[in-house]
């Protein structure tokens, strides 16, 4: 059972997250949570992220014990971004393996739900968008 | 609401499957699934899969359209490799958007099972492997 926790200040990269399945793990299953351009049915161009890191990074290796174990799956990345975060781009990725798929499903289900619930990590501020300006060069 | 679907007899690459959020996407999942190391308890070197191609295409573009639209997912791509796949190789890889989290899990947990029960593609054949043999310089 390995798992790998990461919180970055920058853009999340492939290698950040990539697991390699063995020949023992049948199953990939990729999470990636962008950021819409919405936000409460505001406009928006980015959100800002906060974490309380240690206790951030202890809580997701926490969960992910917790959730591999339930589900029988193997292995289990999670890199969450902090910071602003463009519209589009991704905030948080989650990789998990396992021998079957439905371990590997359920296993990412639970834990993208402990996450929102438990992990000290905010949305501290949307960054408005000018819907009216956005995108034009002759402003009427 | 689109839908890609693809068979493939080589190697699946991230640019077959490759679905970019748009800004009203903010989940994306994607499902591999690799030929592992045994079948029925015995080491294989690989599975080989054989499909009917004009009915699989057809099949899978039909279920696919009815999990996106019984969980409100947005769209979804699928390529599924014929022929002879190495151990640790992907023999299919799926990938869904959605707004939210739990419509693309959803959607891809339905069409997954969907798939292997409904679609016409099988394992023709497990390649044994040698394991006594298997990577060794110097037999005895």
């Amino acid at each position: 059972m390995a798992i790998v926790v990461q919180l970055v200040a920058r853009p999340i990269l492939p290698e950040d997250w990539k697991l390699v399945p063995d020949g023992s793990e049948g199953a990939l299953v990729t999470f990636a949570g962008h950021v819409r351009g919405t936000e409460s049915g505001n406009a928006i161009t980015a959100l800002e992220y906060e974490a309380y890191a240690p206790m951030a990074e202890q809580e997701l290796r926490r969960i992910a014990g917790e959730c591999l174990a339930k589900h029988g799956a193997g292995r289990l990345t999670v890199v969450h971004r902090t910071g602003v975060v463009p519209v589009g781009e991704s905030a948080v990725v989650v990789a998990v393996t396992s021998a079957h798929r439905k371990a590997a499903l359920a296993c990412m289900d639970a834990f993208l739900d402990r996450l929102k619930q438990d992990v000290p990590i905010w949305k501290i501020r949307a960054l408005p968008g000018d819907e009216r300006g956005a995108g034009r060069a002759c402003p009427d």
